[in-house]
């Protein structure tokens, strides 16, 4: 593939010995996991793979997947769990127990100081269908696809106020050319 | 598939307006991008897809994917845009031009205060392997497999700070019950 000779700084070829990692998901805390899983079933499409409760902990995990034709989810539940971590593109959500109870309890969203993590980001078929399907759900824009200067990007929040990119993969083709 | 049936807060079914939708990318702020490319190349095995350089705000995007036998990788530039943005389980890092000659700049890992943004998650085929590979490369432990509450889990840090954790998929079976 030409593209690899393309260069960039301190990147080297692939070894070996990485031959099989995929990534298989981003963990982000949740204040409140029935208003997050409602928002990410509902808004988002996705759906629990697998939740690990930690009785001793104190917490609980979701993992969360876009669910696709040809996906065989296994019913039985270790096999499942070994499913669910053999994908690309899951979301695992922590609930530290009794953070919803708390009035003033919030997590930071990377974006405000102190930075770090930025957004997650989702590839949707049409863009203009799920802008309009976001307003449906009174989901809280950061941008619309008409605003800024990234042209045919939105940024909306989830419940906790994580950044989440919107995109569609073809009108993504002329960025930066 | 029985386990949708599975009681979850919130949770509702995925309907037919998310159909298609999937989780391309985690973005994450790098300070250097040199550094960070050599250390997700090297010891992860990604590649970049596509990087985009936007002058005008001072920045730059490298979009980082695990390939897989099958993967066709459009050469292209505008289809290889297109593709990359397709696709499920990718790692963008931002540079923000200049970070990486500021001695005391640091981004935020989201595990110390404020929390948020957790860790991104590997899943490799061989965990043993991985773990005498991490250590050849020096690479900075959390945690080993055999060390805390979760056997056969490794977390570690990449240049940034940023929690990555990596595990086997069928190791993690029995996760849970």
């Amino acid at each position: 593939m030409n593209f690899q000779g393309e260069q960039h700084p301190g990147i080297a070829p692939s070894a070996p010995q990485t031959q099989g990692f995929r990534l298989n998901h981003t963990m982000l805390r949740a204040k409140d996991p029935e208003r997050s899983l409602a928002f990410y079933s509902k808004v988002f499409g996705m759906q629990v793979l697998r939740r690990l409760d930690f009785e001793e902990m104190q917490f609980s995990l979701y993992f969360l997947a876009n669910l696709e034709a040809g996906d065989q989810v296994p019913e039985d539940i270790q096999a499942r769990t070994a499913w669910t971590f053999s994908q690309k593109g899951l979301l695992e959500l922590t609930h530290n127990w009794g953070t919803e109870d708390k009035d003033e309890f919030a997590y930071h969203d990377g974006n405000a100081e102190p930075q770090g993590f930025g957004h997650i980001c989702f590839s949707v078929p049409d863009l203009a269908a799920a802008q309009a399907w976001f307003d449906e759900h009174e989901v809280t824009f950061v941008k619309r696809a008409d605003q800024g200067k990234m042209q045919d990007v939105i940024f909306v929040k989830d419940p906790d106020g994580y950044w989440i990119e919107v995109i569609q993969a073809d009108l993504m083709a002329a960025m930066g050319n």
